[in-house]
Order: structure tokens, then C-alpha cells, then sequence
């Protein structure tokens, strides 16, 4: 048997505890499947004395996550602290630097440093693997990387955020508004320090960029990332998806095209009864088209201490194994710089504003649409609401692009009373 | 780069031409991803002159594949000709012999000699691929016993034969009988030249074998695996698993107890609306339950020529890219012999069957079940419809043992047309 593989670890966190406790508790396991003992030397946290539930007086302890990193006894560095530079970047940084392989689970600083990372562990001949980034215990990562690497991928998209998903589904479930779910999910901790990384969706946005790179061969390009949160979706929207046989989802999808690399984060009407209309609560889903393999849909627990620790854990062990290859797929030198062209696909959308009481006002509406080139396929008016009507319209195909551009003028003109809300209906 | 990294294929059918195409095709792709070229020195397949829409006069010929595996010129040996023994074993085996590694679809094979077979790549440092041995283009084999690695896995199901549930949810869809669907599925190519293959749940349970010792460490055992067919599935069973929530779906269940290994391939009620139920046509399912990361759901399609291929090519680029770890996740010698546990862990049984037209019919049934220790839960009983009358009962929580000790004694009474059909109610 080959010598044992010692990890070190900084953050103990959710995840670090968790992967503290696979380590554990699943020793005889991990030996039999790798060949060799799967060890910690040492761990790095704010608080040493804190009460995790978990026993740590048997590892050794570094306050500092760089010198952490660069100890003689770790072969693997394990960073679970997150953010997207400060101590994570800088100590990942030492660890590549002292010769130690990575395994992450922070999608913030792979979307932003990937490609820096990824060249410099290249350099050294390191790897970094980071199958928990992404959809928590799915393995994602695995799948794209090696399982369907004789595809050339068209299309990824997924539900990545396991609160935005969870505050629309019971959004439809209990008939409560936004707001109020928003607490809830704040009340059970659903939602990070700063919520706008969820709601807003960052977050998902971070995995779809490491998502797109890894499909398309393509460097990361988190700012191509067209970001959309789900603050605004309303009961209205969701009530008026369902009435049309769709519902509501913050969806992320990538698409190279001959016009470029689209990468959309948004909330977007998707078949109520596809996989990925069907799915509830805080479940992640990834569909992957190959030209080759068709269709491929996971789904599965997209956070949490067991899943995302499983991912960190599925990564070690490949290591252990001396599975080893480059950082997104091929090497980090050969990735290209993708042309953005998002918002070239056309599709139809589904539009919701308020018109005020005012004479003619539809008609307004209307031909705006019509001169900016979008075409109605359905339209309704309701009755006036206090001051306004709500009007709620279907078009049909056309670009995000057209779309904006009427929206910015209609915003303009006083016959609405917000700004509307526009949603793009994905065919899955 | 490295040097390139030579097959030989074996079988020209649906599966070996999509090799052959994604080799050619994708050719810049696969040496992007693996960092070496990916060629194919020559093929072996029954007939060399058939036109197969792909031109193969740019490789080598083998009439004999154990010659095939055994060429100087050949890294990697492909066996995608099927069957449990003959050519398809000699020549892995003469490929193992001879220092080569093996990717195969084989999945008869596996399940019978798989355990021999890892066993002599072991001793000699080869590996075994096998991806497309189940659920086609489905990543389920890395994903088990890699991305999973760390997880101690409680259960794995799965729907894994396109057939039948083609079959099954076309019955349910056209009011068509199963004999009527059956010769539908000939005719559209989409039987194994043994019908009983498929139909019967043979192909279905190799392919449980083989997830079984995945998942669990255990020899496989493909004659542990308890086995039935959809043949005696009727459209009255059909409608009323739809009238209670549920629908019926040749499934797969290994689970590992107290009691030992059990391996189940049969027709069971799952409820209609989850991920297992609302699975249509041709497509397959895996579903993995680990400790860590809960429940881990794949899906895509379960054969054809491109996923199946996608599948094989994904194992050639790992071993293209150094992968190598043991045939079955740890080392064959590793491996437990697991206790049969088939039928110890009890669930509801929907039951049919058709009464006589005998006073007291009825009564004797619900006291041979009441004897047998199997409860009732409903029951329903139609008219007769000519000389009998339908009675469809679902029990409460019952081992198979007792519902076949009831229903046994059952079929040897005057008060039953035919032997009654028990269907397992499957909690996924």
C-alpha cells in the first residue's frame, strides 16, 4: 500500500466538518477504495475552541491558512473558507507554490482566478479539483470533465441555487410573496452573508461561468455572465407561468454558438413538466446536450454538510488514486477566449407591467413592441388595481436585445407605473 | 505531448461504427482534452466489405479479435461484439494477457466472468473500463466509483432497459396491450436477437450485478439477482397503479442489509410523480443513495449509437489521460462475497388476480393472505367478466416470502383462473 495522503484543511465550516467527519468515520472505506490511508495533519479555522461536534485535538492547528498550506506534512490543501481573494487566493496561491495538489470548494474565486490558478498549478504540475463549486453533491465536474469528454457540448444549464429555487417553489406552495419568503429562507439560514449573491444570482452565476469553461474548452469568463436575480418575480408571474404550463426558475444556461459564447443567469419559464420544471425546494438539477451522448440531466442536493463534503471527499480520492489531469479539462493555455454573444439566441419572452389609467395606453404598449420588431403572440389586460392594470404578454421569438430596447423605451413613456419585468421562456 | 494512444475495436454494430466516428470526427477534441492523439490501429467485426457508412480502409483488419487484441500496434483493446462468453471473453482475455487495457459494453459478460476477468487485469496492472456496460451514455459507473468514492452507499435503482419501459409507458399511453407493444418494439429494432433479454429482465439485472458490487464492494453476483419480466404486466395493472398515484417501471433495486445483499430486477409501483415515475419511453435512470450525499439522480439515454459510444470514449480518454484504478473501485481480491439477502425487506405488494365464479371465492383468498401473515390493506373486486372476476388488493408492509407462500397455496386452490401477479410498491 502506498503511503497515506494527508490532508490539510482551512475552514470548518458546514463543509469542513463535514469532510472532517467522512474522514472519520469512513476510514476503512476510503482505504479500500484508494489503496491508502486518507489522513489529516492539520486544520485552520477562526476559532480553535469553538464546539463543532467533532473531536479536532488529534490534528494539528495553524492559524494561518497560508502556512497552513505550505506544511511539510499536507499533500493535499483543502480550502473551504470561500471568498473570492483575501486569505483563499493567497493561500491556494502558497499551496500550489510549495508543491501541494488543491481541492476547493469556492466557486467565487475560481470564476474570478481560474484561469490564473489553473496556469500556475499547471506550471508545477499540481492539480486543482473542486468537484463541490458546483451543485454541491452532483457530480458535475466528474461528468463534464472525463465521463463525456468525447462530446462536444452545446448546451449546459442548470438550477443552481438551491434558496432561489427553494423561495419560488413555495412561493407557488403557500401563495406568500417574495418578501416573505425571503425571511423564511433567512430565518432557516438558507441565505449568505450577503443574500444578493443567492437572490440576486451570483452564486449560480460563479457556477455557470466554471460550467461553461469546462464544456466549451473555453477560459472563464464570469463577467460574460448575463445576471439576473429573481427579487422581482411576483405570485403574478408564477400564477400566469402555470396557467401556460410552465413555472418559474432561476436558470443558468450556456450555449457556444457560431455568434459566440451566451451565458445567461436568469429566472426563466421552463415546461412544467420537464425535469427541470419539476424539480422542488433546494434540489440542484444540471442538464448537459453532448453531440454524441444526447441529453444527460443530474440532480441532486445542491448544499449542505453531507453533499458538499462527498464532492470535496469524491475529489480527494481521485488524488489519492493518482487520477490527475488539467484544471478545466485540457490545459489552461489552450482554453480560448470565448466571444461574448449573449443575448443572440432569440426565444420567446414573457412580459409583465402595469399600465396606468390612461386613454390609449395598450395601444402605446403595442406599438412600441411592434416597431422595436417584437411580436405579440398572446396578451392580456386585467382590470385597473388600485391605479394600475396589469398587463401580462407573450411574444413571440425574439432577442433579449429587441426586448430591451422596447422595454427602455416603454419604461420611458408615462403609461407605465415600473419597470417591467421580462422573462425569457427556455425551451428544455 | 504524449504518444498517441492506439485501439483496436472490436464489433462493427450500432455501438463500434459510433466509436469509429467520434475517433474521426472529434479527433482535434479528444487530443485537446487527453493531451495525446487518440487513433485506432485496425478493427476486427464479422463481415469487412458490409457497408457501414464509414470508411475503414485507413485501418488495419483482423478477422480473428483475439488476434486483434493481441497486435503490437494496439494500446487499448475495444470489445463491443457482446456475449457472455466465446470471442468476446477469449479475447479480453488474450488482451489482458498480452499487457493491453479493455473498454467494454459487455455487460453479460461482466456480470458473469467479471470477478475472473478484474482478477487477471489486477495481476498484471491493466484496467477494465466499462461505461457503457449500463444505462448507455449515463455517467453512472465514474460517478459510483468515483465521484461517490467517499460515500457508503445504501442503495442504487434504477430503470435500465429502454425496452421495456418503452413498452410499458406505450401501453400506458395508446390503451395497447403488451403483446401488441412487444411486436411494436421488434419491429422498430429495439429487441436483443433474445427477446427474453430484455423483456425477461436479464439485461436489466447484469446491469444491477454490476452496480451492486460498484456500490457495495461485494463480488458480483448475477445469480442473486431475483428476477421477472414485464411479460405478464397487463393494461388493467397499468391503470389501476395510475388510479392510486403510481405507475409501473421494470425496476432495479441492490441494497445492501443486516440481512445481506439484496438484488431485486422486477415490475414495481412507483409513485407517478417522482423522478422514477415520470420517466418516459427509451430513456434510463440511476438512482444512488449514499450516506454523505444523499440522493443522486441520473438520467439520459440508455443506449443507441451515440450515447453508447460517448460512453466508451469517455473510458478511452481516461485511460488516454493515465486513469487507472481497480476494475470494481478496490481490488478485486478485496471484494466480499455479500450473504444473499433477496426478499428480507418488506413493502406493500399490489396484487391481481382473477376469482372464479365460486361461492366463498373471495373469502378463501383473504384467509390464505390472513394466514400467511399478509395484511390487507384494499381491495376491489369487479364484476365477472366471462367465467371471472377480477379482485386487485394492495397489501400493507409484507416480505416477498409470505406474499409467495400466500399465493403459492393461492394457485393451487379451484378459486383462481390464472397464477395471481404481485407487484412490489417501491418507496423511491
Amino acid at each position: 500500500m502506498s503511503h497515506p495522503l494527508r490532508l490539510g484543511i482551512a475552514g470548518l465550516g458546514t463543509v469542513g466538518v463535514g469532510v472532517v467527519k467522512i474522514v472519520r468515520q469512513q476510514a476503512a472505506l476510503l482505504t479500500a477504495r484508494t489503496g491508502r490511508e486518507v489522513t489529516i495533519s492539520a486544520i485552520s479555522a477562526r476559532s480553535r475552541t469553538k464546539d463543532r461536534g467533532v473531536n479536532l485535538s488529534q490534528y494539528g492547528w495553524e492559524d494561518d491558512p497560508v502556512v497552513l498550506a505550505q506544511r511539510d506534512d499536507v499533500d493535499v490543501y483543502v480550502e473551504l473558507m470561500g471568498g473570492e481573494d483575501g486569505p483563499a487566493k493567497a493561500s491556494i496561491e502558497a499551496a500550489l507554490a510549495a508543491g501541494k495538489d488543491v481541492v476547493t470548494a469556492n466557486k467565487a474565486l475560481l470564476a474570478r482566478h481560474g484561469q490564473a490558478l489553473a496556469e500556475q498549478a499547471e506550471a508545477t504540475g499540481r492539480v486543482i479539483r473542486y468537484e463541490a463549486a458546483v451543485a454541491g453533491g452532483i457530480p458535475i465536474i466528474k461528468s463534464l470533465a472525463e465521463g463525456l469528454a468525447a462530446n462536444e457540448i452545446s448546451r449546459v444549464m442548470g438550477v443552481m441555487n438551491g434558496t432561489c429555487n427553494y423561495i419560488l417553489t413555495r412561493m407557488e406552495a403557500t401563495g406568500q410573496g417574495y418578501n416573505a419568503l425571503f425571511e423564511e429562507a433567512a430565518k432557516l439560514g438558507y441565505l449568505e452573508a450577503d443574500p444578493n449573491l443567492d437572490v440576486g444570482g451570483i452564486d449560480a452565476g460563479h457556477k455557470l461561468a466554471i460550467l461553461s469553461s469546462l464544456a466549451f474548452g473555453t477560459r472563464i469568463d464570469f463577467d460574460g455572465v448575463e445576471l439576473e436575480g429573481i427579487q422581482r418575480i411576483s405570485l403574478e408571474d408564477i400564477r400566469q407561468a402555470a396557467d401556460m404550463g410552465y413555472r418559474i426558475k432561476l436558470l443558468g444556461v450556456a450555449q457556444l454558438t457560431g455568434r459566440g459564447l451566451e451565458q445567461r443567469m436568469s429566472p426563466c419559464l421552463v415546461p412544467a413538466d420537464s425535469p427541470l420544471g419539476q424539480l422542488e425546494g433546494g434540489t440542484n438539477m444540471v442538464v448537459v446536450e453532448g453531440d454524441s451522448v444526447g441529453q444527460i440531466v443530474l440532480r441532486g442536493a445542491g448544499a449542505g454538510e453531507g453533499p458538499t463534503a462527498s464532492a470535496v471527499m469524491g475529489d480527494v480520492c481521485d488524488i489519492a488514486r493518482g487520477v490527475r489531469y488539467p484544471v478545466f479539462g485540457q490545459p489552461a493555455n489552450t482554453l480560448k477566449q470565448a466571444q461574448r454573444g449573449t443575448s443572440t439566441l432569440p426565444a420567446p419572452y414573457y412580459l409583465r407591467m402595469g399600465l396606468t389609467d390612461k386613454p390609449g395606453a395598450l395601444a402605446k404598449i403595442a406599438s412600441i413592441l411592434g416597431e422595436a420588431g417584437v411580436s405579440i403572440n398572446r396578451m392580456r389586460q386585467y382590470g385597473h388595481v388600485d391605479d394600475y392594470a396589469p398587463v401580462l404578454i407573450v411574444t413571440h421569438k425574439t432577442t433579449r436585445a429587441d426586448i430591451d430596447a422596447a422595454l427602455n423605451i416603454i419604461a420611458k413613456t408615462d403609461v407605465v407605473v415600473e419597470a417591467p419585468v421580462a422573462l425569457r421562456i427556455e425551451s428544455v
